[in-house]
């Protein structure tokens, strides 16, 4: 297993920062973020230290998202909530602040439960012909 | 593969409504989204229609979560944004507007790009001992 010394979920991990733990297998753990952002939020990550998307494996990834549907059940289970968001960050631009890829699993409970998503609608703003040319610039380095 | 009739991404799957495509493999589409809220905005998708994340079976979760970090890396080598988003809604409250499983990517590229998260700490308001109550109404639901 991989650890960075002064990461604090790495610590989480090897149980030396104690967490409210909510499951946990092989290659992940999922425990309750302290700021409850909504009741029930709760983070999944790979016990791996990978950083953030760029750096995420296939095998953490396959791990993590099995175990992601089955902890959104368990909130659903425990809290009924209207619905549930799932976010991850990466990169401080997009709100990163621990740098040991997570995902935020948020149950909602109507507006003005502590989360929400600014949304812009920029559609338009582009033509079909901008959009076919966007898609092939980001398949041609999906191609490389 | 199982498509649902009136669904606007079974749709897409088949080819019925065109896209901007990004990326295709057996099990998985990417193309972007119309709304654009950032510059890439991209979705991605299981074949299979599977309603939200309560749905979404182990299998679609390892083929989508492969494809994701794959989509991510080409993002960032296009257009060389400063973060990356991801986000899933699941259900009315939490801002789903189409009922088939999809995970949208968002390039970042500072504020008031389109896209931020309303984001209220709470951690205030909970004791270390109501944590491990949460916690433990969750892991009791997983253990079942």
């Amino acid at each position: 297993m991989s650890f960075s010394e002064d990461c604090i979920f790495c610590k989480i991990v090897q149980g030396q920062i104690p967490s409210a733990k909510v499951y946990e297998d092989e290659k992940v753990i999922a425990f309750l973020d302290l700021s409850q952002v909504t009741k029930g939020h709760t983070l999944v990550i790979p016990k791996r230290h990978e950083e953030n998307v760029y750096e995420l494996s296939e095998d953490s990834a396959k791990a993590v998202f099995t175990a992601v549907p089955k902890v959104a059940k368990a909130l659903k289970a425990a809290f009924d909530p209207a619905g549930i968001n799932m976010l991850n960050n990466n990169g401080k631009a997009a709100g990163q602040t621990v740098f040991h890829y997570h995902v935020h699993l948020l149950p909602r409970y109507g507006k003005g439960d502590g989360f929400g998503a600014v949304w812009h609608d920029h559609s338009s703003e582009y033509t079909k012909e901008d959009l076919n040319q966007i898609a092939k610039q980001i398949a041609a380095q999906l191609n490389e």
